[in-house]
């Protein structure tokens, strides 16, 4: 059997300490599946005084990332530290730039220097992998980047932010408030304390710019992403989606367009008897279409310590199991320095079916003004329904829901801005994208 | 760039017409992802003179698929013929022994030979890879065999068969019996003039026998599976499923149990609610459950020419990537000389739930004679309802259906012959495993 790989591990959470467990408990396992052993010869975290539950007296403390990455007998840097910042940056760069592999868990990181860390990994040789940075578990990166070599993508999108999908799903089946699922998510640990990057769809939004660049061979955009959270859904949007067959999940979508790449993450209503809709709480989807394979789905764990821990061995048995001499794989799937530029298709280009949902005021000539001014904007609706008022609803106000057939956001635009000139509406108008599986 | 990875391809049907296109239309693309560019140098088809639409003047003519692996001056033999027997079996060994990579979308030639064709590739020092082979474009055995390194697998099962989850959706969604959705699939294509091979679960098991040896380490056992067809499903047992909450779909299962691996294709009742459950039509679907990882759910096309070529591609790409000296994945997950001796769980010691659907003489005693028949047998029953008669029932007879918890296949066969003794049962009794995924 060949020497063994050694590998440094800079982060000792949730993930880094089930890394370590299974590397320890599983060494003779993964040295057969890898045709040589794996062992973690270096460590780092900031407090090395912390019961983590593991046994890591046999490999080299480094109180400092960037000095492992540097001076560590290793072939190859895990890094598990997470932000985009350091010390995840400098020691993952330090660690290129030295030639050792690189695998990482990292999604900001790579949603802000993703391309800069391929070019360095392709110019030294060596491998970076990081499957575990997009919906965790899910072998979406190995899919894009190895199984759909050769073909077209055109769109691909997912549920990939675990607290949104939980609380959306506790909003439809125990027909709660937004506010309580959220505090049930944080009781539960599956959001933090401050949810914001979670529900504003941010955390989406750096696991699409990634999927993007995979898809379609542009540069990472992450800043170029239109981005709308689901701190706005009530529950009456999640009723209104169901009567009308539909389910409500914050999905991330790239799609090429004749004008650019649209990337946008938002709530979307999905057809109720699709696969993805039937995806619930913190489990993730990603669905990949593509010319030659049609339409792949994967659903499942995006997040917790072992999913990700998985991920992560899973990138380093491939290292293990590559050799000296081995072509690479492009990072990105194709050489870095030869990605496009991105261009952005704008969202107010972005064409498809519409949900709006308005408020209005309980007088005659209310139904014929919202449809004249939809049609104006030449929108073709495919229902306009009244909602059953219940015992709560005030007399003088009634719902309003629209569901439009395929028109595009600007016209949608321009319809609800004349809609809100009327002097009818009461509060904001509702608007949500409709998303349709080509198939399954 | 590096030198073009020259390849022979042998069959030239859908696939691999499929193929040939695709390799000439994104040449380019090929080659910045792999590195370099794949050529068809050499084909082999039964039939020179058939115009399949596509142009192979280039590459060199083989009547005998045998000979161009012997002789053809290529690193890597396409096999796409299909069948257990010569020309694909004496082709690929002849292939292999030469020290020619090795892709094959071939079911029944790995059910049969895989582990002697594994070892021949592992002594040669060169790659046989077979993505095409289980559920068509869905990437199976990548995720198997490389993401989930590490991980024990408890349980794999999928919808492997279009043509029968076809003929299930179809008889559900619109109410038609099982020969008037067969006759269909055979119209629309999706069904061979003798189904046999596909309705009787045959063609599962195959894939099935692979998916366990690649999940559970095991020699491959294709001729050790408990099988049963959809040939015996009416509509009465898809309704009644309906009613409780179920679908029917034709599974393939591999568990691992006290008593060795259970392999089984049988059709499975599935909670509505799953994911699995809404695969709908030709679609394909593959379970993965592990301990690290957690499930994983993998949907899309099982079947067709370009799903499939593309599949063999994402194959071919992972060879043009590898160089020599580049370490070896091993095909079937392990060393092919180190997969353990398969154990068949037997099918009697099959724990789980039941559905049983009886026609019974419409006098009294009947129910409770049934009930005290499944307590004799340990058996405790989640319901027990007589179906709702249509205008068409004989009055003196009834329909009993019955949900089972979780029991053995022993008890349920020993209650079942036990009912049968009693005189009142009409015609014979419908038994239908239920599956329950573990989450989604």
């Amino acid at each position: 059997m060949a020497d063994a790989l050694k590998i440094g591990i800079a982060g000792l959470g949730t993930v880094g300490a089930s890394l370590v467990r299974v590397l320890q408990t599983r060494a003779d396992m993964l040295a057969v599946a890898c045709g040589r052993p794996i062992v973690a010869t270096a460590v780092s975290a900031r407090d090395r005084s912390r019961d983590r539950g593991i046994d890591v007296s046999g490999a080299q403390w480094f109180d400092d990332a960037v000095e492992m990455a540097r001076h560590a007998d290793i072939e190859l840097f895990v890094e598990l530290m997470g932000g985009s910042g350091d010390p995840a940056y400098s020691s993952v760069k330090a660690a290129l730039s030295r030639g050792l592999h690189v695998v990482t868990a990292n999604k900001a990181l790579l949603a802000k220097s993703g391309v800069e860390l391929a070019v360095l990994a392709e110019e030294k040789g060596v491998i970076l992998n990081f499957e575990a940075a997009v919906a965790g578990g899910i072998p979406v990166i190995k899919a894009l980047r190895e199984s759909l070599t050769g073909n077209t993508v055109s769109r691909v999108y997912g549920i990939m932010n675990g607290t949104c999908n939980y609380i959306l799903t506790r909003m439809e089946k125990e027909k709660l408030s937004f506010e309580t699922c959220l505090k049930e998510a944080q009781r539960l640990g599956y959001a933090e304390a401050d949810p914001a990057f979670d529900i504003e769809g941010n955390d989406t939004a750096h696991k699409l710019s990634i999927l993007t660049t995979l898809a379609f061979g542009t540069q990472i955009a992450a800043d170029d992403i239109y981005l709308e959270g689901i701190t706005n859904i009530s529950l009456e949007d999640i009723e209104a989606a169901a009567d009308l067959g539909y389910r409500i999940k914050l999905l991330g979508v790239a799609q090429k367009t004749a004008s650019g790449i649209e990337q946008r993450v938002h709530p979307t209503m999905v057809p109720q008897d699709s696969v993805i809709a039937q995806v619930d709480g913190v489990t993730n989807a990603v669905a990949i279409e593509s010319d030659i394979l049609g339409e792949l789905l994967m659903v499942g764990p995006g997040a917790g310590g072992n999913a990700t821990a998985s991920a992560v061995l899973g990138d380093i048995a491939d290292i293990a199991k590559s050799r000296p001499g081995a072509q690479l794989v492009p990072s990105l799937g194709r050489p870095a320095r030869q990605l496009d530029v991105y261009k952005r298709g704008e969202i107010q280009s972005h064409e498809g079916g519409y949900f709006i949902r308005l408020t209005v005021q309980d007088k005659t000539g209310v139904f014929a003004s919202i449809a004249t001014r939809m049609a104006e904007n030449q929108i073709s609706l495919e229902s306009i329904m009244q909602r059953p008022k219940s015992h709560n609803d005030k007399a003088e106000r009634q719902t309003v829901i629209l569901v439009t057939h395929a028109t595009t956001e600007h016209s949608v635009r321009q319809a609800v801005a004349a809609i809100e000139t009327e002097g009818y509406l009461i509060g904001k108008p509702q608007v949500i994208r409709i998303e349709r599986p080509v198939a399954n």
